[in-house]
């Protein structure tokens, strides 16, 4: 199907198709991407054709390669989608300066980690074959970082012992190692069961409560106790976890 | 070719064949080994064919069909490798109650990652494709966290602080993720150049260095210091680590 016969066909519903079935293209390209990124996470995207995308969407692979002309633009349009949602995840966790505000980060970052498993999943993978990428995860590495240094150099400023710019670098790339190769290490500890989405809650707090067990030694005794008890499955569901017990 | 064509091509020379070409079976399946993992080193293992193999090898798939009836012989041939050496480091680590040659183990372990990077590069996509890998990543990552936890609560409790369980069981995960983690972290930060051979050297000196400041915090400030110059090249070339400066 040429490009102008799939946008054509995108355009107009089929005459077996009922009105429900009338998008407009931008909402198919987003429809696409929903569906794409849950075939990515659950079979990983090696394993995921375009051909089984179109399939599961019932749309014409015309259609699909109207709006995504190979699975590289799939990636690199849900690359994008993870790229936003980090921009947001880090506004949302708040100004650095918020000592306490600053645990809102780790599940927030672990949450996207969840939701875009796929990418963490076969990343060496990715990067060999796809060389836009590698720009777009130093980048992602780089603002990961930044914004968890400046939360925990606040963090034990306020409250434990003051870091020095060396231990601060060290921190902050160890978090950052942990936030994104924590699912994997659980999916290799218990490949069966750790990912399955019902465990996947748990699979996070114990990621935050690592995060957490880092800072331990940094922090006052006071504050670590406070911090305890306190990364309910709630919290994670929520998307944040409270620092007060 | 039967199994035992296959068998007698191994035995017997071609007759264009020099006679330093004439290698008894074992020594064929070792040598099928040695230039499997290179190439699975080299170009990932989803990427790499029993063909090429055998192209890369000169033999025929016959041959290697003989020794290796399935890819997956082959990777699980290699994983023995890969557990029959990580007793090594284990044991020549040396004893647990031995504090300072505590360290020894962290560049062996690291060397180990670099010996087997195919297998960490792609283990979510390895696991999912062959079950027998689970039990026995299971027990690799198991016997190198209880090494790790033993010889980090001797070395807090004979210079620093002494370690709790909790803190023991968290510290020792951390490292152990960071050990098995840190060169696809290397990858994704620098995807050109980590993890090309003349670079290895530097990616596990930055990886063990990290390990070294998840420790810091509980150590003395005098074995801090003593620890920090002496990650030299040479160490890490000779798989260990001086603590003495």
């Amino acid at each position: 199907m040429s490009h102008a016969a799939a946008a054509a066909n995108d355009r107009t519903a089929s005459p077996a198709a009922g009105p429900s079935t009338r998008k407009p293209p931008r909402r198919t390209a987003e429809r696409i991407l929903d569906h794409t990124l849950e075939l990515f996470n659950r079979y990983g995207e090696p394993n995921v054709s375009t051909t089984l995308i179109s399939a599961e969407l019932s749309i014409s692979p015309g259609n699909l390669y109207y709006h995504y002309p190979a699975k590289e633009a799939l990636v690199n349009a849900l690359v994008e989608r993870y790229e936003r949602a980090l921009q947001e995840a880090l506004t949302a966790a708040g100004p650095a300066d918020d000592a306490e505000g600053a645990w809102l980060l780790v599940p927030r970052l672990f949450r996207l980690c969840w939701d875009y498993r796929f990418l963490f999943r076969d990343l060496n993978d990715l990067l060999t074959r796809n060389r836009q990428l590698e720009t777009r995860c130093q980048v992602a590495l780089t603002q990961q970082t930044a914004a968890v240094r400046q939360r925990v150099v606040r963090l034990c400023a306020v409250d434990g012992t003051a870091l020095n710019d060396e231990e601060a670098d060290a921190l902050a790339t160890s978090i950052v190692v942990l936030l994104n190769y924590w699912l994997s290490f659980e999916y290799v500890r218990d490949p069966r069961r750790a990912l399955e989405p019902e465990n996947a809650e748990a699979a996070m707090r114990r990621g935050a409560r690592q995060v957490q067990a880092l800072i331990w030694p940094y922090l006052s005794a006071e504050l670590r106790q406070r911090m305890r008890p306190t990364l309910s499955e709630d919290a994670l569901k929520r998307g944040n976890v409270a620092v007060r017990g």
